[in-house]
């Protein structure tokens, strides 16, 4: 297995991350232990790496965060959603 | 500002992402919401880094993921000990 296949693995586990997060909150309708902060910190940060993707022309890195910052901002709504419940 | 030093940033950021997490629920001492799945997604994932960035003698890769995988240990400690208050 070359290198690149390991990365290309990483890169795909890393975008799926947050789904398990995603439907947990989505299905129990519950978040007031999720820290907004993490998820804001998270969607920031995924812009970042999306424009430092488009600079170096990577696509594995612009796909990846830009699936990342997508669970990321459904976090974001959930949160503000039901975190009183 | 260089493509690298956008890298560099990207990257402190991220190994930062779950800190308010975790301070959060250390502090709150509430787990309930919190998917353990997800975090132990991430712990296997940034072993699978540290693996990656090793290989391409990589060491922003491989720190950045490490204090990632801390993090993500941490969590998967306090969502076991926390998640039934």
């Amino acid at each position: 297995m070359s290198v690149d296949v390991l990365g290309y693995i990483a890169g795909a586990i890393t975008a799926l991350t947050f789904l398990p997060q995603v439907i947990k909150t989505w299905r129990e309708k519950s978040a007031r232990d999720i820290s907004l902060l993490m998820f804001l910190i998270a969607a920031a940060n995924e812009i970042l790496w999306i424009i430092y993707g488009a600079l170096l022309d990577n696509w594995v890195i612009i796909l990846t965060n830009a699936v990342v910052l997508a669970m990321s901002s459904t976090m974001i709504f959930l949160k503000l959603r039901y975190n009183k419940k």
